[in-house]
């Protein structure tokens, strides 16, 4: 995992149209400076495509796999069958609140585990892939160490200036 | 559609455990005298096997596809996007009471749908195969037209019973 | 079901303001070029009506039934119990997200089933009854393959598209 | 309304199998001494019985009309449907807890309402039925305010009993 | 039942905002010719006011209360523990799709039910009201059948503007 | 607040049957030595008596008010409509795993609020209304530091227990 | 808790971006002129922070604790795991209708309650509050005994104008 | 990820009581020759004890930190706040299904991810730890390969058995 080729992440999605819902995952791998590609892979569209992908991954230097889709959302699930990369899953919220994609995405059956983010969780799931190549790369731990602490920072500097702009009675 | 070749219904399921809950849809097959065959498919642990079987399944005389499934339930989605031929989803009680496999069976996206019906429905998976067949043989349409008949005389047998004991104050 | 008669869809709506939702169903028909006729039909505001077109649906040449309706959706339990044709329900979000639609249409009782397709999804009612008439059909079912291969060629140059603008650190 | 001939109430079925859950209106009833009758109908296995039957039922003396059913629970709606007297209806908890059955029951599109009690609500539905009958009947009203006071009289005697052993520190 | 004292229907409501999302029991009630008088009253914040209201309700010649409310909707059930009158509950869509409101309108224990209507359902809660008083009024009944009638023949003229104007290959 | 006269908290249930859902409220009341009194009261059935119990409830020493209910739980809503002190209410998973006795209970509307705890969560109702009452109250609030402790010693004691005998391959 | 000093409250957020969902505490808290403090303090990306906030609360003054956050909803429990005062919850509506952020507010364990409010219910958290403070302040009691009245006023004055404005046929 | 040291995964629940529910991890575990340890340790009760096992997680060589909590679960969040290492969360369905665990475990905010597995899902939780060591040791990559494909060797085996004993028309 040391090398930068495995480094890799990639970012698919079950249609173009998601891809503003993806956006800050590219946001994260970017600021964290993870090496990443994004494809659109349909699990029913393209399903070849997307099982192709998925079995030359390992080989093609990706270590994490993140998959994002609605509604029935079956793309993490037909990544998780084919490869034996950790693969993520985003469920977005293209119809009952997200609801459904969370629930077809993180009720996988035993043997083939989804790593399920929150409902549109983007962010995290770039996070969550970062936190897994950082287990074989001190560098990017201490990238993910001082992005933590500059959110920390952030929160700290909110609280003072809401403490002293939004109490009214002091 | 009308060599018996033909006319034959496959049922998979994403288990052997659960076959119980699939009996419903052999007795209805039995008694309307449609040949079928059962298999167990996984969408997951045996993905492979499972595309194979939708991809010659018109070519060995399949018409209609019911795999029921629960959980995440994949597998009809995995069919349908292998086969043109109709699927049916059955989506199995296995945890919250079967919500999750109702919304990961019918929230299908654009251009593959799954005929789903209600949870644990199997009997009625195999009545809407053999809806489906009977477009094209009208001895199954009738036979299907007996079954309807024999059910609403059970009904009107059933309200003469309970008319008569139930009815406290006549 | 090789007559150009009786190759014919019906696609139900239980109100003329849910047309716009249903539209999706009408593309594909066209697109398809399979006849079919529309019709508001309503479960309780025209019962009879509905009745008498389920009735004589067969006998008029169609040979699937689509009924589109939101709420305590029972148009498509309507023409279930008095048609043998197959029967696709399309639960329309109307109010909680649809998934009142949702189940008052597949939740069926054991003897009626109603193929239901996901909440709004109009297009593939219209799919799904596509791939039920090709089963006599071998012009439809090319046509259908060639839908899907033209779907997965837009995926492709989705991907292709995509992969290059939006991949940032290539 | 004063004649006891009009004072009937229907308690309709779905199905034979759902006589216990709805035996708490029959107690009800005949507590209050209002004459029922009892039948089992089905929305979809005995449609065209259930027409004649609220189409019927006003004529026959029935002034008010009860129908249980569980799943996609479309009786009630069917009686609303075909008659003018009012239509009550219990959901049953045959799957999902009966989410899908209050669903089905009380989300009825404009025009025919269905005036829904509690999941498995059978006496409740017996005793909104009184209600509404002794609205032109002032022993029936009598009898109602009775059991209400024996009710909150054993309210009172439960409170006692529970408050002096149940209490443990006095 | 028969004086116009006794036919009135009483509307209240939690809160005045709520009043847009009751017009359509106003319109019905007008349209029915059905007296009746609106009030503000909350279970809560006017809670004995709504008592006062539910125990004289019978004797100011009120024979169907309606009551709509939100959330942990409450005002049903105060009216119904202090009224023998039948009380009907609008669940209103204030949050959560207005699940909370319907659960909590229509889940009442034994012995007090709420004749409980669809989500924002104000018109078919005037329509029950009507139905209701109907039993005891043939001029009112005969004038719902009238709008029913009305209502069937806008759906056949709906049917027939639908089936011309959007049915595309005839 | 100091005096034993006020220290005092009422457990109310809307029906005898819930007794045993309650139990764990009174062992926490007697642990923690905090004085009490158990009523059964229902909103509905005895709704005059309950709002007579919580309009007195303050001048008769009680400081909080623990209301469990099942169902369209209105009994918390009922004394926090009429009292001033702070009502807690226990959801009672009667029906629908608890989710209608929640939403009554917490979607109070504003201006009278009830403090929800968890479903069937009656130890903790009374370990909040003993947090309260340790406001006014440093020797309540010792032993309840103290039985924190203790738990969190048991949970210490579990921990090791487990990790010595659970842990397999060591 | 008779000194000023002791009658503070804490209003404590997730996010500064969930300040205008919160704006209802403040107003109340103003309103009875009870003295509190704001801070934005996440459970996790400032968890520190907040376990300090929680564990020097008491000595610091205030008596109740008011904590507001979206989704997986952990800031209360995070206060209520290491301080012994009243720990209030506001679920905030940021996804699924809130129902995340109530499920994860309300549902704490045995021994760690949070007292929870409805789905952005600030003014309530902020009235519950006061509520529990009034137990050891009369002038407070009385302020709140005022504004109550005030709301039954207002609500008695829109039930006037809604009467007579909105009830059309007197 | 070289050194056994840093292979190791960490199982902590919140309660003895849940260890039936953990059993498959450690199974999975086990069976893949994985070090591990397992901890009882409580978001709320033992806090505390939480953290500092969080905080030194990584130097005591856990590479990945397992949590399995019911209700509002916050255990993995707190994990989450407190180590770099990727945190995998197991919703226990202790109530309402799991839904209630299932919704705080998985939609944490943005910058603390979760990786959610299906309810109960331990044995998938140890297989996507299993999945994440793997990137750095291709002895256990192999292991996990060979057990999948014992998993689809079992799946054939079953299908052959199902095939030939429940496919009753051939």
């Amino acid at each position: 995992m040391q090398t930068t080729q495995k480094n890799r992440v990639a970012v698919l999605l079950g249609s173009e149209h998601d891809a503003p819902l993806v956006e800050g995952a590219f946001t994260v791998l970017q600021e964290l400076d993870i090496p990443f590609e994004a494809h659109i892979l349909s699990a029913h569209r393209s399903n070849e495509a997307a099982i192709r992908f998925a079995e030359k991954a390992a080989e093609e230097g990706y270590a994490v796999l993140i998959a994002a889709a609605g509604k029935a959302a079956h793309l993490a699930g037909v990544l998780a069958s084919r490869s034996l990369l950790p693969v993520i899953g985003i469920p977005l919220s293209a119809s009952l609140g997200g609801m459904d994609a969370l629930l077809s995405t993180v009720q996988m059956p035993n043997g083939y585990p989804v790593a399920t983010v929150a409902i549109d969780g983007a962010a995290n799931a770039a996070l969550l892939a970062a936190q897994i190549l950082a287990l074989g790369d001190e560098n990017l731990s201490f990238r993910i160490q001082e992005r933590r602490k500059a959110m920390a920072e952030k929160v700290a500097q909110a609280d003072e200036r809401f403490h002293r702009s939004f109490t009214p009675n002091r």
